[in-house]
């Protein structure tokens, strides 16, 4: 059998979609993800993101490779390091409750890789009305708001209804039963009566920072990145 | 073959669960719906609700089956007369928006049949979330409360997290795509993290004003129906 | 990236809806869920109960905390103190089988943490048609009926058929193959042709008692909590 | 194109299987099945079932041919003449409600049009438990017992554990909602905890029909058909 | 908290319906277990049969009890004594593949502890038709025909078209991807165009021996189980 | 019965969220529609979007009322007037096939209405991959794209391999089969693996339209609409 | 707003993918579909097919341009002509029932249109499996075979077994209940145990022409199509 | 209980079908592989190919086992020896990404096992349009095309409009959330608007490689196997 073909990186990726490489870890073989932590390791290297990484996978690489990464295991997501921090263009991440977290955070760090400021709201659950309430101003004073949340994900819908700002929802698979996973918020979300959010897949912080990001390259834009 | 048998009514059902009889219309044949109209229309029968009639077979009876009904054709329900109205007892019926009318309507047919006293409380959605807040109050002084809401329902969780009443949830069939004919409304209000909502079947009104008598009849009882 | 904002505790919920705290444990951080232990340990602190919580977390808190906690291993649940027992207000709960006797604890156990005495009655599945009729009288004393079955919840129309009291239903998680996890069980109780039933997510025993809760703070009213 | 070959008669099916030949009329062309009347319309021809066939089209034939066939609206079946009628062998047909009607009485024309005594048992669904009661001995005096039931289809599992009859279960495509089409009848019946139920596709009363009757030959043999 | 109630047996099910008492084993608590094992280990016990019962939980039983039941670890299945053997009375189980093993002898075991004698057909997938072909005659000679198949369940049909006797069919969670765990080996079996099969839940091998055994004991009727 | 409710505007929600009113025609009942055409009909009012509205609708209407209105019939969409429109700000709206127009010109009507301008590029589905590609750069010109396609929905990760922009996906209700009434479009858009990709309800062109208008907002401020 | 851009027809596929064009006319307006007849009725024209085309709209068009398409009702196509047929190259359509017959005549229809001879077996459902082995011999002789089923389209898998040529299978949608409009037949033969069957969507009776010239383009090349 | 019935291999198959036996090892008890490992690594015995088969397995053999097969983890195959390899006949296997490598190389084993020659071509995914094209002239000079692709699929799409050759689709098992498991991979090859295509069960490469064979065996015939 000949030999199995190498990776082929995309390269200009970053030039063409303004965003550059992520390596989704959940799935990948051990020996693979250690021959790229490896390579990206090295100082000559490009920026380049690992998400769905679990803590144990990146305890098992040697000590240079893991003090040449800056991991988080809340978020479980690594870089060798971020692009260029902006001065301009915050994100509101906007979730339902400590159980949302995770993707909460996967958001934070992609946006702080990615380079650009971001703000936390958690524990907005629409079934305490006053606490979205309480920061609805603060959040209204950011470029784009992602909305995170599981169960019937009714603060999308929410916060729909009192933003006019660019509005991203993503469904976190928390609960159990009718919660399907994370489907049941979907496809609330996907039905809201608030005109105008585009929805992520269930988890999916990263998709919806590059979603934020295509919208800040806009806002704010700057050559090189 | 032998002959059908007739219909075998539950005589005894409004003592036993304090519920009195009602016929679910959709699917049953024009001559045996006819047949239950022409019984039902003499004075000494039993009151009777008969739910998901279209006007077009009411109209195709007789005059004076006509004039023995109170029909309503947005509920799409009539009775030959209902129980006696009860002096306390109210039911607030909160509903996202005016396509969700016919089945509000459904409950409050069904309540003003069993006697009960209600107030109807229509554009609720939280897209608008002042218009829930005008009216909390109001809905706090009623004895039970009764969502009605399609898309992705999030009233049920914002009313939820507002009342400490009794509360009722009925997901409605409108919308399209992803909505799938109620289904997501139903899953997300089942879904609710707003505790203690419990949940009847797509469009289903009457039920939700079955399961609010139960109640009333805990909290004003009285002999006899 | 800034600190993860601290968790926003909805501290007038139980004035506002009439239920005090809960925490759902699964899919919570053990780290998250120690330092809410530690918190909700000191005497000072308000009634709270922890849902789906293992036996191997609260096993591996110190020995000052598992003191101050009523813990159960069936239901899974935990409080540092209930709220005030109160007199009145009995409910039913009735079960389909063995299978289903965590959930009919939880049920249990958050209606004896938000005060309210209670009635178990287990394995009355209606393939044994004699153990319901053998309990109906009984469960007829009682202020509100909730009803556990996984499989076809066949009881759920059963009981429903032969109470005229408040009624709600609770899917369960038992069974294989076309049992899918409860969904059929939840569907069956949603399609039953008994009137009136409130029906809860699947294995939501504490949302079942909330529901239960709020009839019963309506029949059996007092000031403070 | 060549011409398309004409239709492959199964015809030593009664021999093989011991159940004569049937055609589902849902779905086929209007000549096809004008061209399948005629030929079957003569007195030399075995016996055949129609199913699914719709008035308008029995009604669209000449005047020969619809005198030539038995037909029945309720059930939508027709035949140009039966099996030998046997004088042992009775089906037991219990249904919940009239909405079944339909179901139950293709059950019973499949029964007549096999030669096999039945008897009826309408309107015996579980909300009112006194009607399968006050028939369960006659019931049980039959050789095999057939459920018909819709929405949870709850009737199946009280049934079953009534009767020690060969039993199967046929769910219909009554209700609306989560109803879906029979869909939740059927996953309940699959699911149900009354042990040794023999389950069949939704609306088939056919089938039922003749899955009795492998029975019954087995009981009540005899040589030819 | 009140104690538990204990478990209600239904001491008179097999005169009721026929069929002896069985426990099923998944899901429940290994003490729950342990304390039936130690009961029914007792000489004066009636026969009982346990399903889906581990190796691992039957291994860590004390000796004396272990001594006292004769399990089988293919099948899951454990009984303390068998019902009276029957002279008469023949089940062919016909299974596609090795896959299916553990469902063919769950119901071999069951018909075993009921009494009933049965004869195995393995391999007989129609991917190699000849299988089948060369087994038809004797599965012929049987009472009573079950079909044991997973994947698309082609055999379910293929049989139903070669035999006239009384007919059921388990679809099994074999395969991968689209056979869904077994969902779409019980689909096709629901939708098979061979009349009369009546079909049991996914892995269900208990519940088709219980439905041969109604039929087995109506053609060899005895006194007494 | 006390009389229904009239219903509530959200009159300010254009300042809220910067997106002025819209009706949803569809399943609103005839003279519901036909009050509120008369009432927007006269000059004082706001401007006001009818979407989802069926051309024998604005047919029947009187020809004041239909002199008052521009519909057109592909995209289903009335209005009274359209807000100012802009001289910046364009949105690409690039389609897969003729399938697919009736959303593609949904949206264009939307953005029409609502101010903006915008480009079409139609039968660019990836079955032809020449089509894109000769599209590209024009596409890129513009400041927010939007994906429409059915079936397979390819065309969506192809688009957002080839571009920097905002990206908004819209799947259509085309095809037949597995195609699911646009549920397998949905599915695979919101599964794409070019990131950054918002999606909307099946058919929603209206909520893509605001979904860029948001983003349009911030990019070409300007004070009142 | 800017004209619609027409109507971009991908000229070269019939070189790069050796399939002409085709046109699916569900859901297509019928003005669209009027033009594209006027333009194809022109001699000058190369072969187009369309499918999935009612009589009704066919005969809606003027003399001249019915005359200059070849229409067939049951398979529901038309073509202006064809293209040049081959000598060799047969495909066999293996159907199970008279109710699949206008998937299969879309199958040779299409086959037709493409220039390859094909051979019809209808008929041939496992239920009696004489009428498969009948055949076999003669479908054995064909290049490609295609089996055309619904229901539990269990042929499939019994054709996978005996035959060694490339294999298609296309579900259809006949049946009720459980069959899902196809999807159960779609399921079960993607699940057969017969490996190397490739499968269409439902009722995809082009594409599966389109799959079966594929390969006989290879195995009987020539110049020119 | 008689003792279970030995294996029945299917010993014709390879001169039926063309395609020798097979062992799908999920699933399959450790001891009942053992026999057949043992069974088939004797010199006499015909070639035979395992797949599903984790390396623990495998170590878990004797040396002289182990020696006697070819094992590749990533592609979990293994096989006593090959068919006889073919010096014509070359299939392009053309997969989107790294994730969908072992899915990729089963169908590369199952070919090297069959005979036949293929190529990799590996991360072709269509977010980086340009991959694809790069490889498309190699692709075309291949007989037959095989698309590995999770996700959204889009490969499926953009390959079946670039090639003429006979072309088949493995969807794959990669992803979360709305990816279900492959559902929505094997949804949208289905619905692929390029046509002709013949799709497999998820993750099935055994599958594909045996339709690929059946076609390279007309293409290229040879006596004997």
């Amino acid at each position: 059998m000949p030999a199995c073909s190498s990776i082929r990186f995309d390269h200009d990726r970053a030039e063409r979609i303004g965003l550059p490489e992520a390596v989704f870890c959940a799935g990948k073989a051990p020996e693979h993800l250690a021959t790229l932590f490896e390579r990206f390791a090295c100082a000559e290297e490009k920026p380049i993101l690992f998400t769905r990484l679990e803590a144990s996978v990146m305890q098992a690489q040697s000590a240079a490779v893991r003090a040449a990464y800056n991991y988080d295991p809340l978020s479980r997501t690594a870089w060798n390091r971020t692009r260029r921090t902006r001065p301009q263009g915050r994100v509101a991440i906007v979730s339902a409750g400590t159980a949302d977290s995770a993707v909460a955070h996967e958001i934070a760090r992609t946006l702080e890789y990615l380079g650009w400021p971001f703000q936390l709201f958690e524990d907005c659950g629409v079934a305490g009305l006053w606490r979205i309430q309480a920061s609805i101003d603060e959040i209204n004073r950011c470029d784009v708001v992602i909305v995170v949340a599981g169960l019937d994900a009714a603060l999308a819908s929410v916060v729909g209804g009192l933003t006019d700002k660019p509005l991203f929802a993503v469904p976190t698979s928390v609960g159990y039963g009718i919660a399907q996973a994370g489907m049941t918020a979907l496809h609330s979300m996907l039905a809201s009566c608030a005109p105008g959010i585009g929805v992520l897949n269930i988890d999916n912080g990263y998709g919806a920072a590059c979603a934020a990001s295509r919208i800040l390259e806009r806002l704010y834009p700057q050559h090189g990145n």
